[in-house]
């Protein structure tokens, strides 16, 4: 298996980097000085499609010959991936055939329908979604484009890092969470390589540990019923994720529920940013003090800013 | 009247530079096909303090002599100016004293406290909050800042559109709210000199149309009852900010408050920022139809970002 490497990640920046978002990085003066150490933000909640996974998805499909674009591309994924490959196909002028759960949320599959994908329901059964691609895949000819196991999806999810890096200069700890293991092992070669001397830390929720047990048992377990509000965190992770992450990283380490959403709320609060419970968790990991981080310059990715804001109580206001 | 002009706005920006945020310029691709235009967002809802305020309360507080500044400032606000002075006055080393009415909210009041601001309490009546500050001024020696009838205000305040336009070239047109003009007077102001091609027009809710009349029957009419939820805009318009207006703004125009909760609600979703209410109303403008944007390229300055989240349903999580 052929891991990528750092001038895998540059040659992916090339390529999207007009395509993309340069997202901004966010401090708080008042959150550093309660926390004792300086905190800056790269905001991929603002990338397109509200998450870093734009990145990965639309290297993804840039990255793919003439010939093997032209029949489209095609995944299973009821979350920011889903969006991402249709948006990204979009822009190259190719289908994005999306398999998706009957159950999934309306807001979810307006957001795939929104840019432009074709999606074909199934049972909510990791099996049927395996089935219906392998159908699909076969009925359209189109590329499968796996949400983290994947070369070139690793590639573009690092370009994140390599861009916060570069506009601010050396870190001590680079920080981000990990599901699938797409963006955590993308953050870990670019850093490794621009940054050698910082620590790559990922945080994960304790109700959702696979990744955590998986790193401290050097083996890869599975993630078996899941449950945290941290709802793009629940994926097993990934082989290749897997072996680039033993490799690079430095720890993982897991955090409660209960900080997760103040870490949501703060970030909230103290920033005006909208972040999704995922992008949270490496915040929750310093809030429950998991890492010594007293006078220290800490790059934090936030991964996603997709909540669905129907609960909030904007009706009382019409 | 020695009315601000743009070297004054160069040379608050030369004073603030190193001590406000730069704050970035976002944009929505989706919104722009929605509403078939071109719309560039200055988010000063990311400004320290939440709020643009910061800029013009930091240039007052650093553009004093040593010797104004060592008794202090003073003012009445119970919003984001009071404790955007608190903050600037806290960054130079002296004491700001806030006379705030007692019924102010008591998030108002940890605000201006937590960055050091002394607070004195009066009765909830201009009359009580004007006598409680000139009672403070006589005591301490403290300058007083207006919050937008103050000339250096209005120099920092205009910051906002000189970065705009700095970073995204020139516009057709350039929006801003309206309350007590401090914004709009520094906006017309920077862009009339670096953009004079663009229309410069302000955005005023329905029930908080003093500025609309003011403008449109030539001479200033106070604002008498407000009613709106764009609590930021509910003040009159200054003497000195009416004197710019009437000069360098090209229309005002007034929005539904259906329509600001819809364009508050469309940036959270769409933009993944949180803005307060008075920060939506250029938008509701353009969602009402209140101007011809089709295929225009429109600067917005997004003015502030404090909405008290504690009505939102985080507890659900907890």
């Amino acid at each position: 298996m052929k891991l990528p490497e750092f001038a895998d990640i540059a040659e992916a920046h090339q390529r999207i980097r007009s395509l993309v978002h340069r997202t901004p990085v966010l401090s708080s003066s008042t959150m550093n000085s309660i926390l004792n150490c300086s905190l800056y933000f790269k905001c991929e909640n603002l990338q397109k499609v509200g998450a870093f996974k734009f990145r990965g998805a639309c290297n993804a499909v840039f990255a793919l010959s003439e010939q093997q674009a032209a029949r489209g591309v095609c995944t299973h994924s009821s979350g920011n991936h889903a969006a991402a490959l249709a948006l990204a196909a979009r822009m190259r002028g190719i289908p994005a055939y999306i398999v998706m759960p009957e159950t999934a949320p309306a807001i979810k599959k307006q957001a795939v329908e929104s840019y432009g994908g074709q999606i074909t329901f199934c049972k909510p059964t990791l099996e049927a979604r395996e089935t219906s691609l392998a159908k699909l895949a076969a009925q359209t000819g189109a590329v499968e484009i796996h949400p983290y196991n994947n070369f070139e999806v690793i590639c573009g999810q690092g370009t994140a890092a390599k861009e916060l890096i570069e506009d601010q200069g050396l870190f001590d700890i680079v920080m981000c969470p990990i599901g699938g293991g797409g963006l955590l092992s993308g953050t870990a070669i670019a850093t490794r390589t621009l940054n050698p001397k910082a620590l790559v830390i990922a945080a994960e929720p304790e109700g959702a540990d696979d990744a955590y047990r998986s790193f401290h048992e050097h083996r890869l377990i599975p993630s078996v019923n899941p449950k945290t509000i941290a709802d793009g965190l629940l994926t097993s992770v990934g082989e290749m994720n897997f072996r680039i992450i033993q490799r690079k990283t430095d720890e993982i380490v897991t955090v409660s529920e209960r900080a997760i959403v103040r870490a949501m709320r703060m970030i909230w609060e103290r920033m005006k940013i909208i972040i999704e419970p995922s992008a949270a968790v490496p915040l929750a990991a310093i809030l429950e003090n998991k890492l010594d981080v007293r006078g220290k310059k800490i790059g934090i990715i936030l991964s996603g800013g997709n909540v669905d804001l129907e609960k909030l109580p904007f009706h009382e206001f019409m």
